[in-house]
């Protein structure tokens, strides 16, 4: 098949004009590549006349996304568009009728992907989604496709670039969270509203998709457990620092036992650790193989041409199956796993006591510790005859509900003012 | 097709019997991957009767290399034996017959890549060496694959773990150099005979394939400029952490205005890089692509288990185009690009002078420098009244042979004891 190739596109925003900008300037590379021409047939936007900043013609651009989409003539329908509908209606539809879909969607995919790889199936159409996690990190390739051989046991990653640029300022700078969001927002890095990154949203939206490609299993945003960042304060980041860790928020999945942990949270790690000097707005996974041992993919988590980069590279996959007639690519789950709930994971844990300083007081914690069984893996007093001093343990492997009932049991303990945080600990083998 | 594969391997050391052991542990998880079952046929061994340490069925091992690979029930042939013959000529003969193969063997990839090319060409074939650049970092597939959408720019990367654990001893130990390498090998990771590794060969090798993925050109091993790291003393290691940097031994590729540098050398880097942080046995490859921006892949570049998962990668790859019929996957060149003469290239350098101490010292090598267009962006002066004390010299960009003929004339100045060290700096825009 020599005849060009027939790309759709749906948006024409940040990403997308990327896109279509890369599509455009690497036209005669992506050509070789491809195994023939590559056309950008017809773009989807709402308001065509306020098309503004992209060096795509006029004329492709049309107001109607379910007539571009369904257009018979078109081989790949890409989605930068962005949201549930009318993505999922169009997607959906595309995929029966065996067009093969590029989607950057990851909310799209966290929460529909089973029904658009069921689509894919009946229409025998790839559905390729590297751009959906990580931007231009190529880590859904490598997990789809690299990790064949291995049995992946653990995926640690910073998939959000708003957090972790946040995060970088408060630890590099000494910012307060509000700060260094304001300047995140300035700067464009977080949105206006910015819940949906600070509260662990996105983070989990990816990583139910990589978990899915990891485990060979099926999972939803909802089967994540969040916890944001909009709790932790200077005084956190430098209680870390002291114990010689960092604060990163993780997007982690473990399997063990037939079951898998699915949570995002912040994570104290040891500053030492190889995803600890990923600052700013870069992402980062971690992954453990049981052949491999740890791999780590870095880059750029976002932005308009990684993203971009992701697309086209899914564009060019798209593009040899069809050309060489096979059917497309779809990453499948062949098992399902149960997901274990927070209570029940197994954890290393840093928490921070604001107790009187009085004779006794360690003695009380470490008893009601030790009946819950928590051991203390190393504890700091901070300040002293202030009142109330501050103490900041950090434990070896707990059972998450034996750690929060000793910490409410500790709570109500007479010298005990405040148990002031709780962060879990990632990244080093518990001593 | 639904029988199963036919897998025939050469070569059951370290690294095939690790095949060998990923194939009969996950033979369940890869029937899924693979679309259906992988079934080692037959391996070569020199000599069946001393093979230990493998859990393969001792009635597959043959002793006659030619008879394996040649045998015609064959679909896919595994080459883990090493060097150049037999290895060239029984895949270049498989190839032409049409049996897609897998192969670790990065000196024969860099010296017959391009027959081997136009064998599987012929044949119909693919051919796969994730395994044979960066054991177990899918930097291959990353390159061939998923930065279709870029033109890369740069490339860097520490891919050999023998000099990258010797400098990492001499960086954090303070290690002179004899003492590290005999260390590692009484660790097994450097080899009875080291020259290999330690002058960069093994380097080379990688960085020509690398590089001509990267490229979609054709490079050899011979195309690479090369220089060990066996000069380097405690004292530059304890230079470059003065000037905030590293020692690193890099595999460098750039492409400039339609030329490539090829070079593996000692090379200073921030000690903030990201590579910097990229200790013992350990590899990674940075990449810049003009639309990715910056990637880093980290992990174990060699060892049983970590290259294993890389072949079996590829087996799974090969596999899956041969169930679906489709002609095997071979990255070719599509341009052919000239290698720029080290003497040519622009860098930044550092270099250590021994100069008597008195008056006008500087000013004499300053004049030096200058008349060579080499411009000076830092400068130490160590010791004070010793004689001789040492300067320590970082440049701005200057081009090679400049700097050279600079430092053969500062080296006849009657001041200057001698030039002790000169190291190409990376990794930092030059400021």
């Amino acid at each position: 098949m020599n005849r060009p190739l027939e790309i759709a596109m749906l948006g024409l925003g940040t990403v997308g004009s990327g896109v279509a900008e890369v599509l455009e300037e690497h036209a005669e590379l992506l050509e070789e590549r491809a195994g023939g021409p590559l056309r950008l047939r017809r773009v989807a936007v709402r308001d065509p006349s306020r098309v503004r900043a992209t060096t795509v013609d006029p004329e492709l651009l049309h107001d109607n996304a379910t007539h571009v989409a369904t257009d018979p003539d078109v081989d790949i329908l890409v989605e930068v568009m962005g949201g549930i509908e009318p993505a999922r209606t169009l997607l959906l539809h595309a995929l029966r009728r065996g067009v093969h879909v590029v989607t950057a969607n990851k909310a799209l995919l966290a929460r529909h992907g089973a029904e658009l790889r069921e689509a894919a199936v009946e229409g025998n159409a790839g559905l390729h989604f590297e751009a959906a996690v990580a931007g231009g990190i190529p880590i859904v390739k490598a997990l789809a496709e690299s990790l064949a051989g291995n049995r992946v046991q653990q995926l640690f990653g910073i998939v959000n670039g708003t957090t972790n640029y946040i995060l970088t300022r408060m630890t590099q700078d000494g910012l307060p969270f509000d700060a260094a969001l304001k300047e995140a927002q300035d700067l464009g890095y977080a949105e206006a509203d910015p819940a949906a990154d600070i509260e662990g949203e996105d983070a989990a939206s990816k990583l139910a998709i990589l978990a899915g490609l990891a485990f060979g299993a099926e999972f939803e945003a909802g089967d994540v457990y969040r916890a944001g960042i909009g709790h932790l304060t200077p005084k956190d980041v430098a209680a870390a620092a002291e114990l010689g860790h960092v604060i990163k928020l993780l997007a982690i999945a473990k399997e063990t036992d037939g079951e898998v942990e699915l949570r995002v949270h912040p994570t104290m790690i040891p500053a030492d650790h190889p995803l600890a000097s990923v600052h700013g707005a870069y992402n980062a996974v971690f992954v453990h193989g049981d052949a491999v041992g740890d791999l780590m993919f870095y880059g750029r988590g976002a932005g308009r041409m990684p993203t971009a980069s992701a697309v086209v590279a899914d564009i060019v996959d798209a593009a040899q199956d069809l050309r060489r007639g096979v059917p497309g690519r779809i990453p499948l789950p062949t098992r399902s796993l149960p997901v274990r709930m927070i209570s029940e994971i197994t954890s290393r844990y840093y928490f921070a006591l604001e107790v009187v300083d009085e004779p006794g007081v360690l003695g009380a914690i470490a008893t009601v510790l030790g009946r819950h069984e928590v051991s203390v893996a190393s504890m700091i007093q901070k300040g002293r005859r202030d009142d109330p001093v501050e103490l900041l343990f950090v434990t070896h492997e707990a059972v998450e509900h034996q750690l929060l009932a000793a910490l409410e049991e500790i709570a109500g303990l007479p010298q005990v003012v405040r148990v002031a945080q709780v962060i879990r600990v990632e990244g080093a083998e518990d001593a």
